[in-house]
């Protein structure tokens, strides 16, 4: 049905005679001549359909110009042709084939179409319900084409990388038993087992350190992952990552290897380059530094440490915290000094969601008149020495303002980690390119006050450094972990760690969560049984796909970088998913529902 | 912790330091000297631990001999050591490394382990029950690693020969809305919307026609299907599929496309070369020649068409048949005369499976004998000048069986079908080497007779031949479609078709299908709509992918390549999945357990 796509032709193809088939992206009517931009998967090519008495006697093409005249806007055809050069004049600088035009000589109509509920060039104005309900023609929009070509080359470029490398890609199982990564699992009823349920996997944690038993050295697979939870932020029920695991290497050798993986795809896709190595940061030093174990590093802001130096004060307000184990802290905004009232109320609000109490500052007018020449409802608690090592330490100049957060640490690093990056996005602080960074010493465990007990900060299966082991009875929160998780620009799109792999330490970190014997063998026995039989060193992590794309898409939710995704609520516009069954369906599954709410719908 | 794997290294590396890490994989005291074979991914290298007595004064290793006599099968450990030779008559020419051994200089143990559940050369021995229950030992087996190795090797070639073809890998939805496959769908509860259900997808067939309307043009996934039926024969409750779909191309494109792709794939894992072209059959010969729609062309066994010969004779077993719309066939077996009493009875049995009543005979001893020299209780009844025609259509000579199905076609074809595929393998008759056969021109539906009403032969939005349209009113079972299936030595391996892409056929279609406008609209709407806004022409396939690398692995069942697969009662015996779950889950879900039986087990 073609000869050529679309976007192939060029000048040196000047009067030959070419198919091409697609999508009527725009037709418009010229003093009698119908001009169509034909757009197929390659891109776009002006198609000319001249009426027949612009020929001489029996020179007119045999197509029906009357069907030329009836074709709208994604209308599926077929033309056979001679190309031109367009006239002088009418050339169009913005299109790889604008110098050239398809004159028509036949023309085939593949298929009809009622008019869009939406132009393809409108879609910013649409609600993105309307685009989701219509994803297909939604997708049709050359930003949407490119987003799926651009994760195709991301994927695929992950794959080479990894062929080259002798990882072997291992289906894992779909339906499978609850895994522990703590989010919901979704179920799935059993007929051979009626009352039985499959799990849908969170990952494939258990399946890769099992891949690891068996003696297979290298594994990834690109695997979905599902996670009922509540859709809080850019999340989907199901998402996508690139999964690996190696054994007989060290979290040196794994990062190396990821970082040269990571650099691969970026240049794969046209992207700015990344730095070699990537930097790297303990968790330790970015929670104090950034308040944020994903730290931004294109924003220039940093907090400062005032915990120590607020010990003495009379102000209970920074006293209490500084001297109960909580934190206070700075962030210094430069040219902050011109804030308004208004502008700081809302940071407080902003602050407050994150548990803040308030959101104390200083202005800095004139730092060399002392006090005189700051600006502050704080000023009068704080002495004067204090100041100025406040002053001091933030390196504040005239002009720039000083926040202050003084809570538990928690509270002070989510809410001076929030302020900083919104300070950054509202005053357009962020340096341009791409900062990749490793974040790595995290602590084991961290200490869960609801339940009274401590939860791992990655999952069970996290190795502890060996120096620390003893750690894990004598005091399990400050035990630090072989983890690493990769940060780019803010976002966490990798993470993993070295693996326990003898029972022995496996059952110690159990024991320091909690998890008893019995627990331990009725939940992960399969994987606890394998450690037995000789399992080998091993780590690994896997990356966010969808996350990563929508990064290099520069797009601002992965819903537009996945080709079918689902709403904030877990529905399928277009399928009208999830969606009520017959009845007996459930008798066969030996199920009934007790409880409806309407189906589908967002 | 390695410099090599075990395999890399050869004579060249003789008196080389070298670090290895593995598995032992055997354990053997010679006269006080331990030699251990390290089996690594790679494969397998002699590791050699001397006693310190035989080294000289102060030149004995540092390593802990008492702790190289207690390594037993499976443990972990890395050594350093210096390659030698080994002394003449203790090479090992079966083993790539056979020439060379490692004297040990350091050893560190990674990893102890208990005895294995079963040796893993004798892994034949123990049930299939056994290996699945401890899958991280049966995949240490080189076999099972070769077969994961292979179907990495299978799945790279495609994607590489598809992105070479400028295909996109487009992942579909997992959790999605009924499909309409005709097999039971697994569902998943929603939390969000208690009592709604997703159901996981039989095929990503609804997407793909939607990406092509989307405009994707070239579109491939390897997808997982989920299927809840009862698993006869060598099935998977999930299973994998390389899943392609093509707008713009016609069926003799996307067969030319396809058959590049699997003669790619039989040359990159170094299988014996594919013919080309593939040969083709239209399903009216196979079924007529082989009574299968996927014969297995190694086999030269043919049926014999005899309905119109017995339409006149008396004989009421032939004569029913032949006149009321069934089917009379012989199947000739060269030197079948030979078959005892007892072998005849055990196939009259077998043909029975398939529905058929009896399994009547003509044994061949001396043609020149006339009736005289043939054998068979039916001979009686048979006028001279049809058993004439039996022998020289048949073309039975001296030595020969000819045995005959007359019942409905559907009991002919299946009850001879499947005899001519068991006489093959019994006597051997298969030929070597690979045999893939394009079927074609399968009609497009066939009758139900316990639903009384047509039902789709492939899916129904197969397309009919343009010639056949006015079929699908005026004699619906006569319209062929244009659906083509890849059939390799006898099995299934891919099957597609050129998609119906416009409303109105669609419509007429499910109306030959007894589907009204609001069932159709209810099930399909999204598709249907879709269609009304410009869907191309499109066609494709699907490629059993478990089902390809079985074949090419020469293993007896898919579950020996698939990492972690299920058994014929849709349980994983290594995580007991199906499993009970929590209450507060189902709470959560709006649903309740009417009936149980025991979880888990096989």
């Amino acid at each position: 049905m073609r000869t050529h796509l679309c976007n192939d032709l060029r000048r040196e193809h000047i009067g030959a005679e070419i198919r091409v088939s697609g999508w009527v992206h725009r037709r418009r009517d010229h003093g009698g001549v119908i001009f169509v931009d034909l757009r197929d998967r390659s891109g776009l090519l002006q198609v000319v359909f001249h009426p027949p008495e612009e020929y001489g006697a029996g020179e007119a093409p045999a197509f029906d110009f009357d069907r030329a005249h009836q074709l709208r806007n994604e209308w599926v055809i077929a033309v056979r042709g001679v190309l031109r050069e367009r006239p002088e004049g009418t050339v169009n600088p913005e299109l790889p084939t604008g110098e050239v035009e398809l004159e028509v000589l036949e023309l085939e109509v593949l298929n009809q179409a009622d008019t869009p509920p939406f132009q393809l060039d409108e879609a910013d104005e649409v609600g993105e319900d309307i685009r989701l309900r219509h994803r297909y023609i939604d997708l049709r929009r050359p930003e949407m084409a490119a987003n799926l070509r651009l994760r195709h080359r991301v994927v695929q470029t992950m794959r080479r990388y990894l062929d080259d490398r002798d990882f072997l890609e291992v289906e894992t199982p779909v339906l499978t038993r609850s895994t522990p990564e703590g989010a919901r699992d979704y179920l799935v009823p059993s007929r051979t087992h009626p009352g039985s349920f499959f799990a849908l996997p969170q990952s494939p944690q258990l399946f890769k350190q099992l891949l690891m038993t068996a003696g297979m050295e290298r594994y990834y697979q690109v695997a979905k992952c599902f996670r009922d939870e509540d859709l809080r932020a850019d999340r989907q029920p199901e998402f996508t990552q690139l999964d690996l695991e190696m054994s007989f290497l060290d979290e040196e050798a794994i990062m190396q290897m990821m970082e040269g993986m990571v650099r691969a795809v970026f240049d794969a896709v046209g992207a700015d380059s990344l730095p070699d190595p990537f930097p790297r940061m303990t968790y330790a030093e970015a929670t104090r530094r950034f308040g944020s174990d994903r730290p931004d590093m294109r924003n220039p802001l940093e907090l400062t440490e005032l915990t120590e130096v607020m010990a003495e004060v009379e102000f209970k307000v920074f006293r209490e915290p500084a001297t109960s184990g909580g934190r206070v802290a700075a962030l210094r905004l430069p040219g902050g000094g011109e804030l308004s009232r208004k502008e700081i109320d809302d940071y407080t609000e902003f602050v407050g969601r994150y548990g803040a109490k308030g959101l104390a500052y200083i202005k800095v007018n004139d730092k060399a008149k002392g006090s005189e020449g700051l600006q502050s409802p704080i000023l009068k608690f704080l002495p004067e020495d204090v100041v100025a090592t406040i002053l001091e330490r933030t390196g504040a100049e005239d002009g720039d303002m000083v926040f202050f957060g003084a809570d538990t640490r928690k509270v002070v690093n989510e809410a001076l980690g929030a302020l900083r990056e919104q300070l950054a996005r509202d005053r357009g602080l962020l340096a341009p390119g791409w900062r990749p960074l490793w974040i790595t010493d995290f602590p084991m465990f961290e200490w869960d006050e609801d339940a009274k007990r401590y939860e791992p900060l990655h999952h069970p299966f996290t190795a502890p450094y060996p120096e620390h082991l003893d750690k894990l009875e004598s005091d399990p929160g400050a035990a630090l972990s072989r983890a690493y998780d990769l940060v780019l620009n803010g976002a966490e799109v990798g993470g993993g760690s070295i693996r326990i792999h003898d029972p022995e330490t496996q059952r110690r970190v159990f024991n320091a969560l909690g998890i008893g014997e019995e627990e331990a063998q009725e939940k992960f026995g399969f994987l606890l049984d394998a450690f037995r039989y000789g399992a080998p060193p091993h780590g690994g992590l896997a990356f966010g796909l969808d996350r990563l794309v929508a990064l290099l898409a520069g797009a601002d939710s992965i819903r537009d970088v996945i080709a079918f995704p689902k709403t904030q609520r877990a529905s399928c516009l277009l399928t009208r998913a999830p969606s009520e069954v017959d009845p007996e369906q459930l008798k066969e599954l030996g199920l009934r529902v007790s409880r409806t709410t309407q189906g589908g719908g967002s």
